[in-house]
């Protein structure tokens, strides 16, 4: 079977999925585009079954507890030992608030219940949306999870800024503190120039 | 190669996304819980690559134009001959609201300046969820693209809810209309029971 691995000018080239096979019926595939479409698809020579690719949601939580907020120390790559607030892909069968709340338990051992959506910031570049939700701690109880070597409450004055996992993490968070500053928390929506590197 | 189509009991039996071949080397795939992680996931026999499958984003747009709002009546399956605002599948290299203001310049031939972000919707039972803005339309103009059998405005009291595409829809809608009467637009972040079967 012939491997095809054809980039496009439609998108960025960090957000081609590499495809060579149908996942249905496993012959080869070829990136074109198809009879009443106007972006190409993994079409399969065989099957001709159209193979659709599309942006991944990212649910985040920032837990709060009294003034301070939860931050995780990440113990997996990438960006292992950098900071973030819990976040992660959202799973089939569950709802975006589910999302953020099992992230949460998973990566913090922390029970939050979400207290509305705080941001909403696409990547375009690498594929994924950010839903960032607000989430009020049940009791000041955590711990590192599989994936955190550290977790910690933080005031807003501490937060640390250079050593922060990714660039959308700290733009969330940028606003979030200038919102409680201003001691009114609006709903975030923008896109941001991520790269893949980070 | 064997093909390999095992249901799990994660999540609803109607999100399982059918893959039988790796697309990366062509080889079989098992349906099993990974070293690490704690749901199935599709993995390569062969080359024992791990394929994730997540919700996607369904980008919609209310178009308003003066005190209407701007609804297409579809000229596809499923649900041909129904009612809905503009709405599809995100696409990798845009943001939520390119997503929406394409849709509508799509299934409308409407140019609208996107004003917030309405509702945030997820279907957990067959994996989508939906981002609804409000859009101000730039003009009267608009025409049914190549998907719509017709596109009208409506006064909200003229809305078709009988001939509505979706159940998703008709809530988003239903919202709409109770804000509209009381006079403020809140964000709204639900989950619907929407079935395969709609």
């Amino acid at each position: 079977m012939l491997s095809v691995w054809v980039v496009s000018r439609s998108c960025p080239d960090s957000m081609h999925v590499l495809m060579n096979y149908c996942s249905h019926c496993g012959a080869s595939v070829t990136h074109k585009i198809p009879l009443g479409d106007n972006l190409p698809r993994h079409v399969c020579d065989q099957c001709e079954r159209i193979h659709y690719h599309n942006p991944k949601i990212v649910a985040g939580c920032i837990p709060e507890w009294e003034d301070q907020i939860l931050l995780c120390r990440r113990a997996i790559e990438p960006r292992l030992g950098l900071w973030t607030f819990p976040a992660g892909f959202m799973e089939l069968g569950e709802s975006t608030e589910q999302a953020a709340v099992r992230e949460t338990l998973e990566e913090a051992h922390a029970d939050v219940r979400i207290t509305g959506l705080y941001a909403v910031l696409s990547l375009p570049n690498i594929g994924q949306v950010y839903l960032v939700f607000r989430g009020r701690m049940k009791t000041p109880v955590f711990q590192a999870g599989p994936e955190s070597l550290d977790v910690r409450l933080f005031s807003l004055s501490d937060i640390p800024w250079e050593t922060m996992a990714f660039p959308v993490v700290s733009e969330a968070l940028r606003r979030y503190v200038a919102d409680a500053k201003a001691g009114e928390f609006r709903l975030h929506l923008d896109s941001l120039p991520d790269k893949p590197a980070f």
